[in-house]
């Protein structure tokens, strides 16, 4: 076999035979096929498209190029979530716990943020002690005694995809849904979950702006799942504005411990509650309602342990930033607009995120949301706070924020429903 | 400027801004662009094309990526010729001196063969002493001389050119035109000829399978020329069977010089002559009919000067094969069908042609075909005479010429015309 047999397949818009498909990641993952035959074959595959078929075997191929992780030494069923990235978005914090109060296990393999999308581990790490990286051997401790583990994925997971999305980042490859499909699923099915439920956000601050781009991607991810015989859900939920009413790291970790209290942003609370439910449902776990758990302690009881057996301390004091920016409502009115993708912006720039993928966070820095679209405001009334360690952050922060939220007479275009839509 | 927002660009259908071009093309010359990223590029360009404004910019950013010769300092006007390469295209070697012959000069950069087409530079190698490589200065000094030169493009002549069709190669990307005819037309240009006449090939043995293919390729160069400021005129003629008799090195040194001398195969003639009179109208000479160049011993004259003034002798003997091995006529009738493709391929692993361009070729080796198509053939009448070093060769040879040729009862299909259109 050769690579530029396979890359003229594609681009003269034949279907890859599933040898063909093998063959190519698993040169490429043993540098035989070339960085830039790779480029070539990926720019193709995102002109010419892959057929289901296709995107099963190529997931397949990436999954095989490493490890696969292996939970049946568990006494429960095992199920994950996945969500395709928001701002604001810290779900994975209070829901993992959740459904390990509920009786499933959760090895949840997270990431960390680029640009204005926030990163679990990220987030996760501003508990003083909290540790991301974990063996194999300690990830079966700490889902064995909390019931759910989120920790970084390890080296030996589907390297062909390490390095496929490293080289799909510098030559404008990321925009394909058969290669951002086959990424995604390639890790969470090599992750060994038993069901999986995908969180696909919609929306100026989600990676898919349209709904319609938005189901094609759920649809493939969807497929991919259960050619791979794992029982896979999709979600699509609104990006248009930001969930809850944190965008940070130690902000969001706070906000996440009040949703296991049983209060918090109403957002926040009604999708956790609802992935948990999918998870349970996708896993066949019964018996037990999520939204009991948030009320009855048990899945703060969950996180608790969840976060002490990776060192963290649950009890320690959240890292806070030095300087504080209110902005103000000029008038009185309803909040009719809050985009996510500004507000994403403004706590990356002012230092909740990274530009470059080395580059340290600050756990303190990011923007609370005091008012939701939707809601009635008062003249004065204080709309966001930017929270940063340094105040020379500021500027460049607001300027993303120029234009992102409106007042209004009345309520505006109607926000896009919480769930959109179920893909099953 | 930003590599992957230009690969985006293309890859989205939009037209490059010449800035874009101009920047992309620099940058990869000075390896500020990845391998990976313009693979990708090319790969995009491939299936999205590019516009006739796109391709000049492209052409000319190539040719800015280096130096450009300049022949002002010559008495005469320059012309030269291009072939999308053939199998038994010896053509350049008696048409160089012949339209030096009729007063234009021809500062020809050539090039060696790769697979199943041959290269000018190992044709003229086989004689003794001859040299390929020249300076600035010496290409001049032989110019001024002999009116005609061939000889190895330098580095310094569209270096940009030359990265990115060492990458198409491996790629997957060389098949498309805009990419085909801005690298033809860069070296063109950058040679500093004053009028450039295009053999574009159609046929099994040319690049160009199909007419269509070819024009689109021959119009494209067509345009390019004339947006460059440069007279271009191409021709699109047969490549279905060889041309001439002789297939190799030496055999078709030996046939070029029968040509000079006044005789030699009817096509080599017909379409030597038909190109001469091309540059020289392109070039605006008027006075002598390339015909008489030939019957008189002018252009012999200027072959003799030309050579020796690259170091060859032109009188002594060239070298043979030490095998050989005759193909016969099994029957009696008309031959219908010789493949070019087929016996490109028997010259290629008789030894005449390489794999790999560090390879070296054999001067001797060859196929002489002793019949063209229509031409009646007597029941055990030699065929085609192959030569070789190693008689080991003959064999792999053979299998390429199984089914490459035909005897039938009648004319058969009637072969393509030698010269099938002109565009100007």
């Amino acid at each position: 076999m050769d690579a530029i047999d396979v890359i003229r397949a594609k681009r003269d818009g034949q279907e890859l035979a599933p040898a063909q498909i093998d063959w190519v990641i698993d040169a490429y993952t043993r540098d035989a096929v070339a960085e830039e035959q790779m480029a070539a074959l990926a720019m193709a595959v995102l002109l010419n498209g892959m057929t289901r078929a296709e995107v099963a075997r190529w997931t397949d191929a990436m999954i095989r190029s490493g490890e696969r992780m292996d939970w049946s030494a568990l006494d429960r069923p095992t199920t994950d979530k996945h969500s395709t990235g928001g701002v604001g978005d810290k779900i994975t914090l209070p829901l993992a716990p959740l459904v390990a109060a509920c009786g499933a296990a959760v090895p949840q393999l997270s990431g960390r943020g680029l640009g204005h999308t926030g990163g679990t581990l990220d987030k996760l790490e501003s508990i003083p002690g909290w540790r991301a990286s974990l063996s194999n051997a300690e990830m079966l401790d700490v889902l064995a005694s909390a019931g759910a583990v989120i920790c970084a994925a390890g080296g030996g997971l589907a390297p062909a995809d390490r390095k496929l999305y490293a080289l799909r980042d510098v030559t404008g490859t990321v925009e394909s849904i058969p290669l951002i499909a086959s990424s995604i699923m390639s890790k969470k099915i090599a992750e060994g979950t038993g069901a999986l439920v995908l969180d696909v956000k919609v929306g100026s601050g989600a990676f898919m702006k349209t709904p319609e781009r938005a189901r094609e991607l759920a649809e493939t991810m969807v497929a991919i799942g259960k050619d791979a015989g794992l029982t896979t859900v999709a979600l699509l939920t609104a990006m248009d504005r930001p969930l809850g009413a944190a965008v940070g790291n130690a902000i969001e970790v706070a906000e996440s411990v009040e949703v296991l209290a049983g209060g918090g942003p109403a957002d926040v609370v009604e999708l956790t509650v609802a992935l948990a439910r999918e998870m349970l449902d996708a896993a066949g776990v019964a018996g037990k309602d999520p939204a009991d758990a948030l009320r009855d302690g048990s899945a703060m009881d969950a996180w608790r342990t969840m976060i002490s057996a990776q060192g963290g301390d649950p009890d320690a004091p959240l890292p806070a930033a030095a300087e504080t920016h209110v902005i103000t409502a000029p008038a009185a009115g309803v909040l009719t607009r809050l985009d996510a993708f500004g507000v994403g912006v403004a706590a990356w720039r002012l230092g909740a995120g990274r530009a470059r993928k080395e580059d340290p966070v600050s756990f303190g820095a990011g923007v609370t949301c005091h008012a939701k679209p939707g809601d009635a405001v008062a003249a004065g009334q204080p709309l966001l706070t930017l929270h940063a360690d340094d105040p020379a952050r500021f500027e460049r922060a607001l300027e993303s924020l120029d234009g992102a939220w409106e007042i209004g007479g009345d309520g505006g275009p109607a926000p896009l429903p919480l769930i959109i839509d179920r893909i099953a």
